[in-house]
């Protein structure tokens, strides 16, 4: 098919309705021309960090230093948390399965789902609640009627996340230099507290919890919180991949030989018998 | 975007560029009528097999009955092979994730790569060097000289595969019918016999050489086999998601509590004074 | 690592408990022994339909011979709806990025969510509700008051959709034949029914609504119906999969050259002015 | 089932099969505890980049300063190249389907493979091959001969690619420090140069010619170079995705309304009468 000289209105029109489809705001790019949100990229190699480049793509404006610091620590924080996580179990099986780095580190990803994954998400949205007004010892209140856990505070597996303190106190310096509010870490302080109140032992605020008061300090929306883990989690992801692609095993599953899934269903049976019985 | 009365040649070369750009011989699906490799589907619906279906769709054509008999036969015995297999594992674990069903049943599918579900696709290949005049022990000779194994042969779990022989018989039944030319078959059962030559213990033929042996005897290329083998172990993916997400489990990784993932990497060390020394 | 002879009650207790943590009652898969739901996998090949193997993983029993054609219509239904479904565009392009063949399925599958896939699972949770008692008019008013669709009728493309009639009619069939209660379908064409009630043009059942009917009729929970649509579109998308590899196109967007994806962001800008400025 | 005070030694041996199986040398997490390459995570929050992070997973220690910069501007310069590219249409199309952001991201990385990412590993192995004495003149000749690119030099888009000139350019300067060798470079302009011999056109490195001089000068190896431009991508991945959810449109293909996909297979035809005529 000839592109041809005829371009007319309507032509235009047509090709118009497509491009414009997958028209976007996020960068354009054109032959010899890559815009970033409206920097070509050649100014942003070298001259912005990681970090900031993702803020950038995200929110279409640069951070300050200081964001951009407080941005890079929650993403280093949250980079793994070892094979017992099934996001990293899967990736690590995926592997040793004959599929690309990139389909590793895919299968990884996908299971980073709003149980393994929306906890900080869902934190978010409880500290906007507070924020916006939202009293704490009521919301612990409607949490412990539903026997549910409060999402950003205790953990199934550390009595006191290591992650926390480095946290909140690189917060805490950002609100004294006045580059974030505050309201955040206030209500995720005061949530806190609230969980501890008339029970011996403390509900303290894991990753999940410390990474929403950063990223809400920051005025990232909630769900690109879970955005920002799942970028942050794909390191550690694509580190185990790496590690067990070199492992030499092949068709890495859960067990390792001699072990056997066990199974709990019904007895043997025979089909021809079953199918006589009625 | 008014769509505008102006529809001039040019209008319709834009369109179709791109309608071209996304055209298929597969279905047409306009407003009212959907033609499934020219079918419509009102005809098919009842009237055709779920594997006849299958083949219309890959084939471009319908098979014989019998012939979809034998799909239908090979599709059955590769829907399973329990949690050992990483496919299945990381589809449970997807399922405790909080992930759709069908994110569930696309992680397990992304882990039939080459080495965990290439073997049928290659020992068609070598089937199709045989057919064509390749001499089994020559092609025997080959594997053993790289130490590797004979796609479609050996197990690294049944010492006879019990999907071997039903699935074998079934292909000698349509030999014997004239409806698949039994070359497949022969240039398989050679390879098994020479690998057989000279050693105490057999390799036999498992449930990849058997289904390759179909698959080619069906006139389907080796890749093609490999996208049959996913549509079958999608069945037990998708049965095991959906028994693992009845379970109640959350985030459920490779290892119960409250066993740890082991760890063989450097002794703890502190970043300040690693940094202090150079 | 030895097994060593010593096998105390300790050490089974042990193993016990990791492969208790993958316990199944799909399948037991022992060296030359694969059970399917208790029956020997050596029985099924050949004698039982694909369908029908389907059925028994998923419900651990098997259907009767009507039950399975019912299911099998339904599977056949759904297997596509051409390169405009995204499901299909995504696997197609993935089969020209050099990925595997599961790879594509997987991307296609990935894609089934609650918005391209769920509207069969969410109709049938409103025949359970029709089924239970509710009264088929008040939940078109609930539905019309948020402005929504109704999951199951109407659509985006067909008028009337082709699917509709063959597939009631199976039922109607399997009613009569006392197979299937008849309930889901009655409540089905009541919401229809509800749904034409003093409007000019009827807003007719479409497939996710007739397929919703099959299943439930089936006895299949709502999810699960969302799962089996997912095997049947896996077949077009593996299909559409395989015509796209086949055609030697590399790394497939959305649009033909020459068009490029339309821009709307801010207007180009300049790193080091836009840091002078603050 | 009780974990019981009888620990004997082969309950501990059977237990440590299982976490060996599942041993990295990655990280280690214990309650209260998290370390990453033996560091404790409290000690790298707020004290390393992300880039500088993401190298440590990957190689196990700290990269120097200019080193963890010239790895940040190579990450920075891959982020995106519109939704022209099928990893990005992808993950847009993925976010209007229903399904999380997780889901959106992984489908996007999923299509990375060896055709959309794979050519900057492609070009690590050919500069390996020359920094080991093969003949930049020699390597182009066999491309030629088998009428194939050589990946990382000209683009099917951008005439002269924008990220050539500032990677090349750090890299200059990360020799001229010390930091890097300079083999790989040498290797790549010497190829470059060789490309260009007899041609009227010159044949320009691209983003995977200039990304794969930076990771080969830091050392990784090939296969990883793909791992970081995937960490790199998801970016961009994400970007897009976050944006065409907040669109509002659902279920998005890759054409608008009112363009149909194109059909070219067999004209519509009858089953009854397919079936009669044989």
């Amino acid at each position: 098919m000839t592109e041809g000289p005829v371009r007319t209105e309507a032509a235009l029109i047509e090709q118009d309705r497509v491009t414009d489809w997958w028209s976007t705001a996020v960068s354009r790019v054109r032959p010899g021309e890559i815009l970033l949100r409206g920097y070509p990229v050649e100014q942003l190699i070298g001259h912005v960090t990681f970090a900031e480049q993702i803020w950038l793509m995200l929110r279409g404006e640069l951070p300050t230093p200081l964001q951009g610091k407080l941005l890079e620590a929650a993403l280093v924080s949250a980079v793994d948390h070892g094979p017992q996580a099934p996001s990293i179990a899967a990736a690590r099986m995926a592997a040793t399965c004959g599929v690309g780095l990139n389909s590793a580190v895919a299968t990884g990803a996908g299971l980073l789902g709003d149980t393994h994954g929306g906890a900080g998400q869902q934190c978010m949205e409880i500290l906007e609640r507070i924020v916006a007004g939202a009293e704490p010892r009521a919301v612990v209140a409607e949490f412990r009627e539903r026997k549910a856990y409060v999402p950003g505070f205790g953990h199934r597996f550390h009595p006191h996340d290591p992650r926390r303190d480095p946290l909140l106190a690189l917060v805490r310096e950002a609100v004294e230099a006045g580059e974030v509010p505050g309201r955040a870490l206030a209500a995720g302080l005061a949530l806190e507290a609230a969980l501890a109140e008339g029970r011996a032992r403390p509900v303290p605020m894991n990753i999940d919890g410390a990474t929403a008061i950063v990223y809400a300090e920051l005025g990232f929306p909630a769900e690109l919180g879970r955005g920002l883990f799942i970028l942050s989690r794909s390191v550690g992801i694509l580190a185990h991949a790496w590690e067990e692609h070199g492992s030499g095993t092949r068709i890495k599953g859960p067990l390792p030989r001699p072990l056997l899934a066990g199974y709990h269903g019904v007895a043997p049976r025979d089909l021809e018998r079953a199918r006589r019985m009625g």
